[in-house]
């Protein structure tokens, strides 16, 4: 397999966050971004709003890296407007501009049942010791 | 041991999320609260805007089931200007509030590594499938 075929699979993630004013808000998105850090897979953050990149700069660099999968996980807890509303807008105007790319959106981080669990865990520890 | 030594001992544990205007939001907060809550130990969400109750509501709630200590668990990735400003003035309002009861905080859940870890091994779980 030449380079260029390895990079024809090159399957990108990107951590897709709230933003905040502090910087200091965004250490937690930076540790998930070191802990799925693994080979040569771009791992990006991204940011609704009040820090950058955007979701659209996020899916345009890894996309000029030569990424032609790229899933998105919402780290969120809740669903409310910024889930239902403004990410579904932001999703189809990457997916327009990239058509040739498969972008594809994974469940909210607060759907999943064994972070639940593990945050359960967390608060059970914190309370009992 | 008599219902009232019992009640003495009581320990509360609050999730204290943000809130949002799509009640949908709160869904993952009443799984966790599902998930902690065991015997008698009063588990109660409360949040820090557009939703109820809201912290002081939730600690008095408490206070007046009989919990003598509360600990509090911020249900937030970052810590920001909530959990830097609004947090430690709404625990002061507590604390003054409640003088004879024992309410401690929590490190913010984004804060916890095994949470991370959690959250790590889901987002590869979502590019990897």
């Amino acid at each position: 397999m030449s380079v260029s075929d390895s990079a024809a699979f090159m399957h990108g993630l990107i951590l897709f966050g709230h933003g905040a004013r502090d910087p200091r808000w965004a250490e937690p998105f930076e540790r998930l971004a070191t802990l799925t850090r693994a080979g040569n897979a771009p791992v990006t953050l991204a940011y609704l709003e009040l820090m950058t990149p955007s979701l659209g700069e996020a899916v345009t660099e890894q996309v000029s890296a030569g990424c032609t999968r790229i899933t998105i996980v919402p780290v969120f807890f809740g669903r409310g407007a910024h889930l239902r509303r403004d990410l579904p807008a932001l999703l189809d105007a990457c997916r327009a501009a990239h058509p040739t790319i498969e972008i594809r959106l994974a469940t909210a981080v607060g759907e999943e049942e064994s972070v639940l669990q593990a945050i359960a865990a967390f608060c059970l520890r914190a309370r009992d010791t």
